[in-house]
């Protein structure tokens, strides 16, 4: 709480003195926020650094709340590294009084994201009806050649301009109001070469079916907020980080986002889930979770031990064959440890355990193996 | 944390069974926040309700970045009930990218304000160098013919229009960057019946010489955001409620919040700080402080009692004349009782406090009498 | 954040002086948490306040670990008006380290009790094995007379002393492996009228099926912790209250809190659920929830308005017959305010919801009906 | 919020399944605050672990009111690694209920401590009036020696144990009213080698000429809580971690800690400061902050970076000579970056700044520069 300039009392040893408040202007400071950029600890994998995206949402110049320089305000505020301002081609509800035309909101948005160091994608919804539903593209040389009356036209255009193309909300309600299913023409796409990942998750809801997509066709995984309002309004930012797309870079820029992308080096992270190639979770894992050398064996080889995660991601650990011997769920939480048991009467100790929340398929999660050694 | 669907295990007393996952579409509603009104606690006062506004922001129709609709949806999650729009008529850099004139912004957030029970103030800020610097217009008819060259012209019509003025951050630094003073023509508008408020607080500061301007000129007292991004990016709502301007009306209509604000009967909020006439804020402590009766008494007749405060408001008590016969200071969080002791051996007390964040004037505090009494 | 006094500035109109701060000793008065009562905002009912109470807690006199008094602070802070130290009286595993009787654990909290307006109820856990398992004894005027060698006899005794019982944790996987059932016993205590509630919620586990045995056998519900640990470092209070009962007395006295329970004027609030006789949580429900008037009716007579939840409940309502003419479900989030749209064409709406969160009975929800009116 | 069991609807992309809910018991994992161990982000620094310490707390053991246990589980769940329970000798107010001698408090947490692998020091703090105040003597073999009548012969006794002694709370306003002076007596100890630390912070107060008395006599920095009552009830823990001392480590022993100690290789950690010798400061800051690359560079040789904080400290730092060349102030908050302009048009930057909240001496705080670099 705020302490009252009028009121404040310096207590020193011998004596009270009174500060005078300026009566003219009092600041303060407590009022505002810092603007500051909010890490996200997401540790980095072998050879790749970690970057954090959103590649999917609207701004006024489609049919979203905000002006384009607030998306860049938000990746900044909320830790992101690269954003894309994916307006809808085909839905401009705010034309009555805007000007400009498929790329005004990049151009708007760019000398902003510039001076907060965030990496912007010239980027496009293709918005039809179903199929082949909406498609995102991403890394544009001009959105404008996107406005075609053929949605196969847009697709070519963009494919032309080196995009990356990604399926968006494909089990959208709306779209797909019954299964949740591949349509030929996606097929067709993907044959061509012209559609390069899945949106698995989006907005409020993940499609478990698109993990298998995404593993049988090679495409990549992809999670976005899909926002169109302040992202702070309409996220539980209180608990979670807002839904994205981890990127795995060899540099922090916009052309190895776009290599790391067409190389498939993505996961979703929505809640505390991510989903991705299995390698990538497993690395993610391995560079996140540590094992300690237990601090305590008894006379029955029963050992307890640390197991800890430094990061903001969370691992749930099932035991597949529960036991006595080692726990039957270990949960890690954001930055801490927990005491785990187990036995350890041979030395050592390798406890399989299912991730739950680490999604490498449909209905597949992460398996990993704890190797627990009283030896350093 | 959110529990994986694909692990769910329900326990009953006899068995477990496993739940399927749809494997479409998984919702997660925890990722979302809910669109609902907060309820700022604050009482209504003898014959009047309490109302919530902010009589100063900006879109990007002015200076600021968000589109009109999302100061509704601010207020309306923050809490507000009344709101005005006012954007410069001298400055509006987004023109290149926008159509439309200085209505605009509150005809694209009229609907949105109507759906959300937002009373929404036609108003503008007439900008211009000091003196006389900036004023805001509320309640206008037609902002357009606020555009003039003359700012006495635009002074005038506001008026014309039966207009609610008010003289914003008159302590700016960039335009009163030594002494902050009443200029003659302020005096000159306070004559002829033409300024009718002073916004004590804008965004940041505040102006312990207005609050003297207020009482001496009879001129209400106005405390606002001045907000030109997006509310919940800029200010620290998770210590404080946003800078607002309590209006004590007959009715909940924007036609009562013109009177109200013509008859005076408004109070800035900032931070945990009142000011306001003192009347008005006498009023406000009354509604939301309850002494309670001793309930316990020792036998040199010190009493044990709490004081109780379920409102969202905060008051810092503090003793001028300190003694061991009460406390020096009392704070009253929101919603809390703190226990006081204080001697009752001839049956009840008075105790005099200063409230040190109730500002009825410069230099100036509310002070009260708690009332003791073992009676009920 | 702290600022360093040696660095504080103060910057006035004219000139920027610096404050030189005590070397002897600087004080950090934001390191330290207020001890004031935090007030958990549930209204009173006709005829009656709500006090919130916890009658199953463990002091190192039985098995808890905290020392008495810091279960008086904790019911401080919290803001309990009732609590219980129910020591068990067959275990206590701290006596070598202690000395005292069963009485002693009240004794040492009762003088800090009083002096913080705590009610202190004298009370002992009779914990036996199933059946009857173990059973609270409130209001006691002597625990050490129920430390008996048949369990029968400290019940009998506990009522010759004019005490409460209460069935504990009747579900707990322990005692009851597989169907939570009511024993022959208890129904004999119930015909003695020897038992006269049963704890429906304890630590983090409710019975569905004891509401059904509070409504069938005349008994009072109660929620309480069952706290050993400290209550700060084991319950989920960032997210809820702490479990409790709350007691629907004629004021404010230990007196009135036994009339109150003898009478069955009690609910358990565990979470945002609330479990009580019917006509008890309809008296809460309608004591916390507002239905205000439209304040938008369109031509097809369908009206917009607030739904008002200003106390700290939640209300979880839905629709047991959804339409298009009313929402499928109204979430009241404490202290907040939804907008409902439904049709009134009629003048009117009567709209029928099932509060889900608020259990009148094993598989039985409290029924409400909205009324909207477009009359004041 | 907790979804009721008995409303679960499960949608699946065909039908809406109801799950019934076992009404026999009702889990409500949620409720529960997981039993984890909180890591606090300090770094090592180079050639020693970084270890969290509270070397001043007290049990009913003297005059706490938390039994033994609790404060290890306050130290696991708060993050630390190593504590002390150093009960008064000469006060011990509970002793009426409590059997046993001054090595008890150790006895009854050891155990609990080694399970959640707590480092556990047994201590005792020798409590005299002015001189010398009160000792906490650390790392005994015995506490009952130092039950003597002349403070000197324990103090003595503890050094012959190999105690590490320090000064608690040597401003304390009720044992040093006017001048916190150092007296003879702590000058003959630091003599004799009897005397090896101060505690330069406790509860909610620092001593600034503390400082200067552990550089001048070469004396460790100790910064404690002192804690009597359940810590998360008296410290503001949403805001700041609790004050404790870092201990830098050869290995995570008690050994370890009492050589680290004896090399005076500490330092205060309280709200957002940190007291210590100046070479371990630095090379905390130099572990925690990061000068990136410059990611934009003007045509003037302006350039904007990033500095980035990414561990749980705070550091503020201000420009002791400002100018329009690099910022007046750099606030790192835990977990953030930030973006600076500076100039660079001769290739590079060295960036002078005072660490205004990290204290190497009375009145002094830590020099840095930034080096700011186009080159990689």
């Amino acid at each position: 709480m705020k302490k009252i300039l009028s009121a404040i009392l310096v207590f020193t040893g011998l004596s009270t003195i009174s500060l005078a408040q300026d009566l003219n202007r009092v600041k303060e400071p407590d009022m505002l926020r810092e603007l500051h950029r909010s890490e996200i600890l997401i540790p980095d994998i072998p050879g790749y650094k970690t970057l954090k995206g959103d590649f999917h949402m609207h701004t006024v110049f489609s049919d979203g709340e905000v002006w384009p320089t607030v998306r860049v305000q938000e990746a900044y505020i909320e830790g992101l590294d690269v954003i894309a301002l994916t307006e809808h081609i085909e839905y401009r509800p705010n034309l009555d009084h805007l000007t400009g035309d498929h790329n005004t909101a990049y151009e708007i948005a760019a000398p902003h994201a510039e001076r907060h160091n965030i990496l912007l994608v010239k980027s496009a919804e293709i918005s039809r009806s179903m199929p082949p539903g909406h498609l995102n593209a991403l890394f544009l040389e001009d959105a404008n050649k996107l406005d075609t009356e053929d949605y196969m036209d847009a697709i070519e255009e963009a494919n032309r301009q080196g995009g990356f193309l990604f399926w968006v909300h494909p089990g959208w309600l709306a779209q797909q109001p019954d299964t949740n299913k591949w349509w030929p023409v996606h097929e067709e796409l993907v044959q061509k070469g012209w559609l390069h990942g899945v949106e698995v998750y989006n907005w409020d809801e993940w499609y478990p079916i698109a993990f298998g997509w995404c593993n049988d066709k090679n495409l990549a995984y992809l999670g976005n907020t899909d926002a169109h309002m302040v992202s702070a309004y309409r996220f539980n930012l209180a608990e979670y980080h807002r839904p994205m797309t981890l990127v795995f870079v060899e540099e922090r820029t916009v052309e190895s986002v776009r290599d790391a992308m067409f190389a498939r080096r993505t996961a979703a992270f929505f809640l505390n889930n991510l989903a991705g190639p299995e390698h990538l979770l497993r690395e993610l894992f391995d560079a996140s979770v540590e094992v300690r050398q237990p601090f305590m064996v008894n006379e029955e080889g029963t050992a307890r031990l640390e197991v800890t995660n430094p990061t903001d991601l969370t691992f749930i650990l099932e035991n597949p064959s529960p036991s006595n011997d080692s726990p039957e769920k270990i949960t890690l939480r954001p930055r801490s440890s927990v005491i785990i048991t187990c036995d350890i009467s041979g030395g050592e100790a390798l406890l399989p355990y299912t991730v739950t929340n680490l999604h490498t398929g449909m209905e597949k999660n992460l398996g990993v193996e704890l190797h627990v050694s009283s030896m350093p």
